[in-house]
């Protein structure tokens, strides 16, 4: 964050946008009520086309696009909050951050779920402040607040207890979605993963779609050198006309050990209130 | 297939077998039925594989891995025709692949859906008479006796109005479920589509989903030297909580467009009963 160190609390202003789907203006509303009673310094400025509709999306990709771009590269604002996933940002991730210009290297991006089109897009642009975390519309969630107020924590302070705990410093992080990562493969939005561990997590999908899924992301990440890879929570499964046979960690554990990458245990991540920070890359010492 | 010419008509022996979900006995049985009615000169042979349950497959990995090297190693057999998709081929493709010999290269191999991975695969490896088409399973759709014959049609005469009628002589063609083919990108099962004119088709996908994969999949071919893409059936979409704003064919054209791949139009194949074939490869003049 811009002025941790200052004790005169300058405001921390966290710009948000929609690059997926839009979120309720009442989700907004309870998050600013929210912010302004836990995190005073913040300044939460919703832009507007957040509450576009435009089909799925949070209106059209140009849009959501320039939406991003503008907030990114406004030198007033030290942080872009994504507001919800969903699907819509690997429609524009690739076209939006190269329009970024120099104020955009120094923010700090937060978001996860389909916003990990532009984590990766960011990351593998040079973008050293992207980070794995809950979202706006997780104030929609029972309890919800608590992630809210754990994104906060992480864009105004920093906060190491917002933190993965099972991260260690000194090792290098990234965090996705499994069909949202999936989808990066072989594209211009997947970061090097060299020498990372890369901490997954999924929700609504059937345990044969994210055995699929676990086939295409080991096979296509076999050679890249990762680390090893974690598990978050694997949620809302879905359930299908006979049992799978296998639990997520069991599929996670075989597809890492049919493709020689480590396997290296359960991540606090994922699509409910306990979704922990995972920063990308470094952890610094 | 083996005699299409003699007068004396030898049989034509079919190897059956699952490699993703079993097939309910009762569908071999009328498959049986017809094929005695409509194609005389066929034997079918049933592997038990087909009816083996373990979780969500069709027998183990090995099982299932061992019936297909068995049936296709098999000399006294002409063509191998996969049973039911499902999920499931993926995980047993690469290695069973590897453990065809010179018997399993001049026969027949017919499937579609899932059985993609195999048709993939074997393609890949330079199997010639590969063909994207009906299966045994499909007599459970309502007039499902229809696209069981065109598969024994095909299998058994080659008769030329079994095919996908836009196809043209002296063109090269694949054909693949979208989910199947975004799966295999970057992985040891794809073949090489270059100067092909690749045929998709998807069931049961949200057009969101949909939109996902085709980014996925555009991106990965657009430097592949692909001729063209054709659309076929895209059915049975669940309906979303709010409309997509655009239909399958528009979804497919754009990506084909900002991928600077040419949309060649709609196609016969599909999750239906009008699933025509399409042979990989050259279709000769």
């Amino acid at each position: 964050m811009a002025q941790g160190t200052n004790s005169i609390s300058l405001p921390v202003r966290i710009g948000i946008c929609a690059p997926s789907t839009p979120l309720p203006r009442e989700a907004a509303d309870r998050v600013l009520a929210l912010a302004a009673l836990t995190h005073p310094q913040a300044e939460l400025i919703f832009d507007p086309q957040c509450f576009l509709e435009e089909g799925h999306f949070a209106g059209s990709d140009r849009q959501r696009t320039d939406s991003f771009v503008a907030l990114a590269n406004d030198p007033s604002l030290d942080a872009i909050w994504f507001a919800r996933g969903g699907y819509g940002a690997a429609r524009i991730a690739e076209a939006a951050v190269e329009q970024l210009d120099g104020s955009a290297k120094s923010k700090i991006y937060l978001g996860y779920s389909d916003a990990g089109n532009l984590l990766g897009a960011l990351y593998r642009a040079g973008f050293d402040r992207v980070a794995h975390g809950p979202m706006a519309s997780d104030i929609g969630r029972t309890s919800g607040d608590r992630a809210v107020r754990r994104a906060l924590d992480w864009i105004v302070h920093e906060k190491s207890d917002a933190l993965e705990p099972g991260l260690e410093r000194g090792r290098k992080y990234a965090a996705f979605n499994v069909m949202t990562l999936t989808m990066m493969t072989g594209t211009r939005l997947i970061p090097d993963l060299r020498d990372h561990i890369l901490i997954i997590e999924e929700i609504s999908e059937y345990l044969y779609g994210l055995d699929r899924a676990m086939f295409h992301l080991c096979s296509n990440l076999a050679e890249h050198g990762l680390n090893g890879i974690r598990l978050g929570n694997v949620s809302d499964i879905p359930e299908n006309d006979r049992p799978f046979g296998e639990d997520p960690e069991a599929i996670t554990r075989r597809w890492c050990q049919s493709n020689d990458i480590a396997y290296l245990g359960r991540s606090e991540i994922g699509h409910d209130v306990e979704n922990r920070i995972v920063p990308f890359g470094l952890l610094k010492p």
